[in-house]
């Protein structure tokens, strides 16, 4: 099969490798629907992300469709169109038993597209634990807006979750691409009352008010901490 | 000065008192504004909602006017408009350092208009701690919504915090009266994504899904777990 | 094979099964080392503990063998000395990634032995999930120690995880049992300062003292919370 | 009075003061029990640990006797030996209501003695809320012994809190002085099972496996972390 690879640091090119196996309890999915890129790709391309690899093919964003499936697998079949996170943990690992999937099995590890084995940019890609790290694309849902949830919604959402964002709290996102938007829209949902959001693009700043933000910091205008402190001074007063 | 007491269990009336006393910390209130009436002032008259009173006047909700402050006092000076909450907690108590203000110097003492001193049915009432225990009434904020902040609000959303709602939880509010509206908008603020809210009136039904239900249940249709169950079931398949 | 099994509510007896089939995530023990009863293989044949159970095998707390594991399992061998939790979770379920694996595939599911599938008390026994659900018996420590752990320590260290106990709290357990002892154990471990528990044999009480107790309750001396809370006032006078 | 005093950066001295005035809600109190010197007053008289000083009386570690109180002072009088802890906050400042004593009424502004206001270091010194922040010395504890809770013990125990050190877990401990000693015996108290501590010197040594520690780190035998990672490992084989 075909795919788009980091040959090495600085080099992405076409590469042929086999079809991926699969396991009792995975399955073998074809991107046929939406492939995103993200800016991890370029990191890991530009810099090895987690570590430098060879002929490695990219990607952890997709929607996509099943095409084969384990023989333990109960909730998936061939040709179920399906969302493909970016982290597909060992769900049996102690990691993820402590609360920590993004890390089974060893630091970042959950990470597995295009660091621990091959990415979501290819003709088919392998999903490890089906069951456990696939979701149905529910009807009516617009793969292009679903392929979002893999990595920018969910990572800007833990972010919030993280911060652990209550009722009225104050929240600053520094930076407003995709992830710091759903950060900006993760602390909204969680209850955030002044949400500063920091950024200059005019379609982000939109995007930033649109999700929630509450006042925009140009970073460019002095010391972001400083531009905080005061709106929320006067705001208070 | 004259106020609407309990006279004791099941009897309520127009009483003379003492104007109350300012301490070095607190503030005498007045409520020219707004007073709400709690359906907790009734169960107090109807069976002494934590204690049998005798002549205690009641209330716990008011946006008031500041006519006197103590010695210590910095934040509030006769003539201020200032939203009262219920609770009043005495913010040094043991219970309060470890974060149960509401049970400052005992259980549910920081309960104290109408319960352990005169309640805000009156001429004049006193609030300990003024610093601590007023908020300026915003300005352009008609003190008809505000006077809803002092209980209503704050012990929905209070509710919503110690189920520990999380992003897309599904959460069910039992009771759709003022408390429980506000423990729909308190779950719906804080990221719940499947929100059953059980109860039957037409205007508090209304208000429900504006505050963000997403379900409504009749507790007359049958068991309410198992038609939050059976809903539940259908949405997800 | 043989083994000890409910025949219905009410009634025990040896019956002879198929010995279980191994899948590739699996391992087939036997017990040669120790087995222990649980007061809740009482309720199971008494009541049905979470539901009537016909010809089903009892038992749920073991140090065993390992005599054969799955194509998929990567830390055990045949040979191997394990403990065996009795709780033995769906890793990879929705229950468990939220942080439930004890209700993973439904409530109370993660109990499999002697509910969902036959249990310990017999020749062999099957243990799904073998990496994630088993553990090796570290070299020194004797298998009749160990077997406390897969129910009596972590159910009562898991009560005082829930109970949130935090340094210096005030913490009472009442029944002083195997696993009220551990309760006991693990609040002493989180740091409570005042430890009451509450129970009456004499053996229980000089054990609830050995693993930390700070005072005992006789129930039958008077209400518990009344002696606990005048014990208590007394310490702080 | 005479206090020993930071006269500005880099020079302390002995200066002469008003005895300070109590107001309604505070104490005065002497020091004749003991003082305790911390590196905090070095830093302090150093570098100005929060903000140079000119001529302020150091100390915050003390076992006092209360010589005045205020007329609101409930749970004190004058006689009354007492811990007095380093910080003393306001505890109606919205930063206490939230949780963050600490930084009541400004960033580390709970932490007045030496900093906001004269130190301990003199013939008097005053103690604002006292009931809030003063404690009796309990009969039969060596003022001597006590003068380490001020800030030793509990700074140490409220760094194994804000770890989150949780039953199992493993912790480790960079520096193992007066405060490091305290993180070692808080996180040993919450339940840490495998217990890190850095240092070198014989007797801190000593004091940190009397506290519980399980390893000590040599910081000169190579990078702190490669150290803990393969103790670690070597004890999971």
């Amino acid at each position: 099969m075909k795919g788009l690879a980091m040959l090495g640091i600085g080099k992405i090119g076409w590469i042929e490798k086999e079809k991926p196996q699969c396991g009792p309890l995975d399955a073998i999915c074809r991107p046929p629907l939406v492939l995103a890129p993200c800016t991890s790709d370029v990191h890991t391309v530009w810099a090895g992300a987690i570590g430098e690899r060879t002929d490695m093919i990219l990607g952890h964003e997709a929607v996509g469709e099943v095409v084969e499936v384990g023989s333990l697998v109960k909730d998936f079949k061939p040709g179920d169109k399906v969302i493909v996170p970016a982290i597909t943990p060992d769900w049996g690992s102690t990691e993820s038993q402590e609360g920590f999937p993004q890390h089974s099995s060893g630091m970042l590890a959950g990470w597995k597209f295009s660091n621990f084995k091959d990415g979501v940019f290819a003709e088919y890609f392998h999903v490890n634990e089906a069951d456990a790290n696939l979701a149905l694309l529910p009807e009516g849902v617009d793969p292009v807006d679903a392929v979002m949830i893999p990595d920018m919604v969910v990572t800007g959402f833990h972010g919030a979750e993280l911060a652990g964002v209550k009722l009225g709290d104050t929240v600053c996102v520094i930076g407003i691409g995709p992830v710091g938007l759903m950060a900006v829209a993760g602390a909204n949902k969680m209850g955030a009352s002044h949400l500063f959001a920091v950024g200059t693009r005019p379609n982000c700043v939109e995007a930033a008010k649109f999700y929630g933000a509450t006042d925009i910091i140009n970073y460019r205008a002095g010391d972001i901490a400083d531009q905080v402190l005061e709106k929320k001074l006067r705001a208070e007063v």
